[in-house]
């Protein structure tokens, strides 16, 4: 069988190529891939910062659905044709976090996507533990969020989220218009901040308190909203030196911040605030298999998440989907529609 | 009535002075002070890294334990004679923190010996709501750790140490070796890192197991001895930025890290392993009055607290006194004796 495939070949370079496909391992499942999303860490890798683990000859891609085309020898309770996502780890299964439950915290955990081949393909075989079935009627494209969404409801259920609660995302991208969407749901009274007026415009439709940093004071205007408390709970999901001063300035006394974007090195902290207003500071990696059965039920009962699929393109177009996204990102989060039979 | 006083007066400069001093106020208690310790707080103030708090002519200290020498007049249920300690926090009464128990968040909490006239006097005016009634049969010179070991209290109730976990306090100082005593009480297994030889002499002979970070690889060393999990609770109580750089590495994934050391500026902090661990970054400030009793019963309880003072020093002796701990600190708390006769 012969499919299509995106390759990541360095530097901004993107290869659509015809690959042989494998029937599936014994305990593995063959996918025909609907949709599948770009997302921050793909553009990461897009623009050569993860070379050490991606190298140079990788097929990205890790935020999917689509349908079962085949099945390996030993899978069981599974069929043909059933619409489902894949949660795309790989954790070794013998190390400390591995033992204890905390898969996603595996110290030599591989990606699908990063450090293994990813879901920008039409045929992709996968093993068997790494797929959650979807529930009828949930629409194969708004399953591509489940991915996202995951995290989201990973990074809410770490901040400890409780109804009533100030809840401030710095950051309106996709992962925190998402955390967003899941903080409102765990009781959460959400305000968003964001610079870039596509993305404040989709969380104004949402709903949401908007604040544009660069034209108010966002801690001044967190606390004139709380009677100068501030905010109980902050995700810190913009990736960016201004948020990360931000989040310490617009916290509460004792209040949680959950870091929520890639940070690849060390930046600086007002470790003296976060002393003085005796705040936590929350690390949030990935997701287990209950945050993507959670996801998928959040996207069944209709939170809204579909609201950030901005834009699809076809396949023949990563390449300008990228560049777009980089250059100009008017588009939220672009769907690649990898494979229009599936959907 | 006339009382020596010890001035901080600018850079380095320490003056006693004989001061007239007023009756107690209304809702005030006189106390004769018998000792004071001398914190690493107080050597940042004699350095002067705190004058804009500080200002140029201020008396101070902040950890001590008397007697009571007179009572205001609206003052009841305390005897003059008692031994007492103070709770040196003068909260505002009115901000958020405040009207929501949490006096030591206070958004203008002024401190006395900082803020306020300190304990560095013969005869100290406090308000009686920070005073606490000492037990009998417990060491006045040893009261005079009530304070210090209040904050160790706080920083373990702040990191959640739970029986049976892994501890590592990164800094064998005052407040790092009460730490690791309250912390080990609490039920943790708990590693002192340490460079300096006197403290980690004494670290050792309290029973802690000590790894000097110069001389081995501590993250390794730590998660050699927990089968590769590393620290379930660090405590960062060295205030540099090595400490900070260590603690990220030794944490266990879910690890909580309590800050313990003061922090002026803004360090760098890898919040990529922050992320990768899913660690948590715990602030910790002062503390409550329960903190303070519950201080008060480790130290009746002999919870070894008092192996920490290792020199007594006269009044008159204030200025060598502080220029050995800044200079040659061999010594790891020193109290002075502020008036004999109390003791
Ligand atoms: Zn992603
Ligand atoms: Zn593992
Ligand atoms: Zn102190
Ligand atoms: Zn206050």
């Amino acid at each position: 069988m012969r499919g299509e495939a995106v390759y990541y070949c360095g530097n901004r370079s993107l290869r659509i190529e015809a690959v042989t496909v494998q029937p599936p391992g014994p305990d593995e499942v063959q996918i025909s891939v609907g949709f599948c999303g770009i997302c921050g860490t793909d553009l990461l890798i897009y623009r050569g910062r993860m070379d050490e683990r991606v190298g140079k000859r990788r097929i990205i891609g890790h935020e999917m659905s689509g349908r079962i085309a085949a099945l390996g020898e030993r899978v069981e309770g599974m069929a043909v044709g059933a619409p489902v996502v894949v949660r795309p780890l790989a954790p070794c299964g013998q190390c400390h976090p591995c033992r204890t439950g905390k898969n996603r915290l595996c110290h030599s955990l591989k990606v699908f996507g990063v450090d293994l081949e990813g879901s920008m393909q039409q045929l992709w075989n996968v093993p068997a533990r790494a797929v959650h079935r979807l529930p009828d009627g949930l629409a194969l494209a708004h399953a591509a969020l489940v991915e996202p969404l995951a995290v989201a409801v990973r990074d809410v259920r770490r901040a400890r989220v409780a109804p009533g609660e100030d809840v401030l995302v710095i950051g309106g991208g996709p992962i925190g218009l998402l955390v967003a969407l899941v903080a409102r749901k765990a009781g959460g009274a959400v305000t968003v901040s964001e610079v870039n007026p596509h993305r404040a415009q989709l969380a104004e439709e949402l709903g949401f308190r908007v604040i544009n940093p660069r034209r108010a004071n966002l801690a001044a205007e967190v606390a004139g909203a709380t009677h100068g408390k501030g905010a109980d709970v902050v995700f810190e999901a913009s990736g960016n030196q201004a948020g990360l001063d931000a989040m310490t300035e617009a916290a509460a006394v004792n209040g949680r911040i959950c870091i929520v974007g890639m940070h690849l090195d060390s930046p600086r902290l007002d470790l003296h605030r976060v002393i003085m207003r005796e705040l936590e500071i929350i690390g949030s990696r990935a997701y287990e298999a209950e945050d993507f059965e959670r996801a998928i039920e959040l996207l069944r009962e209709g939170i809204a998440a579909e609201r950030i699929i901005t834009e699809m393109r076809r396949l023949g177009d990563v390449g300008e989907a990228f560049r777009d996204l980089c250059e100009n990102p008017a588009s939220i989060k672009t769907l690649i529609v990898v494979n229009g039979a599936s959907t």
